[in-house]
């Protein structure tokens, strides 16, 4: 069976303690706090034998996240793809740091184009697309348009922030996680991933199906915390989810790429109340 | 006088206008919005020739934002190092996309090591730190703790959400920017760029004083919409920004290197409230 799944254990926690000082009408009180975990996480192909991504994300689903990473990213197309996945175990790496690295091994065929990905790299520590090109060498073009079918009620989309809400335990002790919730038409949430990182997030969750097999999710919906951009839609077109829901606002070329792609676009969702800003037609 | 730059017009909104349905209580109406504008920037070096950098970004302050970035990574330390910073003038290349492309010309003897910074730079699509090969590897490695010396009263720290909220006019249109502001020690803002991404509203901020020769920051704040981040606080600390604001939470990273550089790093500001993370004792 593939992939195997190997040294899963991650001592790490989501939550880090901290003592800090809250300060309220210029009165000082020290005060314990949860903060959202955030350590790096480097990514490893064993051939070619490379460090393909370096990121910071809350510990927990690391897996999840390689896996979503790859697929996302174009360097894996199926499940079968990823022989093993396993948390770095050289004895001459620090106990901590091992938990820090993840070592992929695709199935030896695969011999993925990593000099275009590379290429693609070759770019920045700023939030969004890192390492596009440009618009027209990302990994979406061999995606299709997202059939419709999906339908669903105004009813089942005012639901999803409170399921999310309920489910994100660890926000409510830290109140610094994203999260990614997957939901099926009747707004019944089947999977949650968090991360200090909405892009982390998102991979998390996508990847999780992936490795599950469950890809393309033509018949679920996703919501996310904070504002869709870009790449969010990116993510999503990959996984075939034709329902994108977010608390707050797109930008325009996540209007523009869910348009092209027949996605439909949520956002500003609060209460009984959102805008769909592509693909009215799956809401009734 | 340094740097020159050149060709600075650029066309393209930082608003982009949309149709959307607005649903309340199962209402379908149809109405204009105004999105906040994501476009790829592209930066490129004259030497060695070759592309640096492709962030998503919302155009304008974009010299700010490519001086900020090569700067924050390491690529240049002074105003001086950069001979010249303009947008593409090839005409090959079609208009809007021009506006897509800045060419950074360095000084000529300045040579940077961009082996290394490639090495940085093989990553990762998700937001936080892009490129840094492990923690020992970054660029703050060579920056100093930042001097006690600047101290505020937690009624001026109180004031600052309300200034930058008023300043954000782009924000209260469009609801999607992030912003950084500048502000001395009596909170007067003296500066405010916005963007898309958080990192790229900082880069924005950073390299505007950075082109105008002006770092370090070491009497100023800084205030950030969002949470704060590893990748936050290092951009705070090459700029050697004191204290440090946000309307969110920060993760455990960024408290880690807040204490580390000795920052003073205030998060969930709102109202007359706020928690103190690191550097209690320049709060009076």
């Amino acid at each position: 069976m593939f992939p195997k799944l190997l040294h899963m254990k991650n001592s790490q926690s989501s939550k880090t303690k901290a003592k800090i000082w809250v300060v309220e009408n210029n009165n000082f009180v020290t005060h314990s706090d949860q903060l959202a975990t955030e350590e790096p996480l480097e990514i490893r192909l064993n051939y070619p034998k490379q460090t393909i991504a370096v990121t910071m994300r809350t510990p927990g689903a690391d897996f999840d996240l390689a896996a979503g990473f790859l697929y996302s990213e174009g360097v894996i197309k199926n499940q079968e793809d990823i022989a093993k996945i396993s948390y770095c175990v050289d004895p001459k790496v620090d106990g901590k740091q091992r938990q820090n690295i993840i070592n992929v091994s695709l199935k030896s065929e695969l011999n993925p184009n990593l000099t275009t990905l590379e290429r693609h790299f070759l770019t920045t520590s700023a939030c969004g697309v890192c390492g596009k090109a440009s618009i027209e060498s990302l990994q979406i073009k061999g995606f299709s348009a997202i059939p419709l079918g999906l339908e669903v009620s105004a009813e089942i989309i005012y639901s999803l922030p409170d399921k999310l809400n309920t489910a994100q335990r660890v926000f409510k002790s830290t109140g610094g996680l994203h999260a990614a919730g997957l939901f099926n038409s009747e707004g019944k949430l089947l999977k949650l991933r968090e991360d200090v990182g909405r892009h982390n997030a998102l991979d998390k969750l996508i990847g999780s199906e992936f490795l599950a097999g469950q890809l393309p999710l033509n018949n679920l919906m996703v919501m996310v915390s904070g504002r869709s951009s870009f790449e969010i839609l990116q993510k999503c077109i990959t996984a075939g989810l034709p329902i994108v829901c977010a608390v707050s606002a797109p930008s325009s070329l996540a209007v523009e790429i869910a348009k092209r792609f027949n996605i439909t676009l949520v956002g500003f969702l609060r209460g009984r109340k959102f805008n769909i800003y592509s693909g009215v037609e799956r809401i009734k």
